[in-house]
């Protein structure tokens, strides 16, 4: 298959290294200096042996047509990529974290939805470190719609790519776990596991996850569990929050706490706390 | 007067200069150094001249007989301090911040309760240095007694010793202050400026203020003023909780954040959350 990939950061890195191997690889970047590293290197990866030699784009000078375009860049980001490619006729993969993102997706595209759960952190502009194997799980944002033949395509042994019929449990499943370790292991600046190891951590976690559960439905004390084992799982591992407060990065903390404050019809407290509180934290930071 | 002064920290050294001046004072403390310290060199104060003679004793070597004793500890040393001093027959002056202490007062005892909002910072064992000068309001503990003669003869001009007849007024008042700047500034690891400066921090700071109003039934505009107020007239301060968690010491979040939370009958989820939120910090510097 001819695969686009937008986003040159730790996923988008990650992805076009092992779907490389099988497929062409075009790579659409923001800076010139990333395009010629990747068009001389090629992506390297801790998982995958060798450089996987990739093309690359500058992701403003246009697109050129593709059996899929994949959609790594973070959150924020989505609406200009958007106008980037409007007049696409691919099928377009999104992988960002929380939910926001699915409000701006055009009803004329034909969307696909995913959920990652690598653990990936970018070491320079062509190489990335894989910290933590998992899956990505894609589904279609339109009903009845089907991806499933394309999506089968890039299942790898070592790179799972898995076809699921509902995004929207893929996604709250995802979004339960991130309203909850993201904003408080960023608030305190700690690992995943103080959200186990840390009792008055632990209290505030239990609120966040009761009122996402609220607002979604969800049965508490299963989610709850589920948030213990993710944590405990990655306990040594930085959250993306945390990472980005660290480098004095703006976070995603609108697109995942912020969404369900949108979706919440009645108070929810302890969202609406780390909302200010994260948002204080990157003004302080600048 | 012949006045003890129970506490060897900020408070009890800048209390014990300016007093030591006018009257003989008697330092109580917990550590044979500082004893000897006092003893030795006095206390020095940066809004005193010269050194101020006082006499010294460990606190566990049991009282002398005084005029005043004001306690000087922070709010989780008074019950150990009251075990000491159970028998006296002196008028007691309590300067603790917040009002969890007002619980243990037990009921024979003559207590002044006072409010001080000079900032102090203690140097070393016989050093403070007065950041900037307050009064200290002092109110009787029992409706109806007196202490007027008493507080009138602290009063000097650079250091105002005002008598009120209301102590609970004085505290409300305070602990709305201490309950607003406090955690948040302990939280963020701010300066008091950053209540008005950080718009993220100053949502946070209206809706604890919006709740500490509804527990105690207090005007909520004109208590956010003032609020906002001290936080600008302190505003290169930094909060005694600040200190406390950059220092990896125990705070009083407790005896303030705490006191609001027990006091209310209502759901008061921000300051639930900075009671949480505070301990995690707490236990995370351990």
């Amino acid at each position: 298959m001819d695969i686009a990939i937008v986003g040159g950061g730790a996923i988008g890195l990650l992805t076009g290294a092992h779907l490389g191997r099988d497929h062409t690889v075009h790579m659409y970047v923001r800076r010139e200096e990333q395009v010629e590293q990747l068009k001389q290197e090629g992506i390297s990866c801790s998982s995958v042996e060798g450089a996987v030699p990739v093309h690359s784009h500058l992701v403003t000078e246009g697109f050129l047509s593709h059996d899929l375009v994949i959609i790594a860049v973070k959150q924020d980001q989505v609406p200009s990529v958007l106008q980037e490619i409007r007049n696409t006729n691919s099928s377009v993969l999104f992988l960002q974290n929380g939910m926001a993102h699915l409000e701006l997706i055009p009803d004329y595209l034909n969307a696909l939805i995913g959920v990652v759960d690598h653990g990936a952190l970018k070491i320079d502009d062509r190489t990335v470190e894989h910290l933590g194997k998992g899956t990505i799980q894609v589904a279609p944002f339109k009903k009845g719609a089907t991806g499933q033949s394309l999506v089968d395509e890039l299942y790898q042994e070592d790179f799972p790519v898995l076809y699921r019929k509902d995004y929207q449990k893929l996604m709250v499943a995802k979004l339960v776990v991130n309203t909850v370790i993201n904003p408080l292991t960023a608030l305190f600046e700690v690992r995943n596991k103080q959200i186990n190891d840390n009792p008055s951590i632990q209290r505030l976690a239990y609120t966040l996850c009761e009122e996402v559960c609220s607002v979604f439905s969800l049965p508490h004390e299963e989610e709850w569990e589920r948030v213990r084992l993710v944590a405990e799982r990655t306990g040594e591992n930085e959250s993306s929050m945390f990472k980005d407060i660290k480098a004095g990065r703006k976070t995603e903390i609108d697109a995942i706490s912020g969404y369900v404050l949108r979706k919440s019809n009645r108070d929810v407290p302890y969202h609406q706390f780390v909302v200010d509180a994260i948002h204080a934290k990157e003004r302080r930071g600048s």
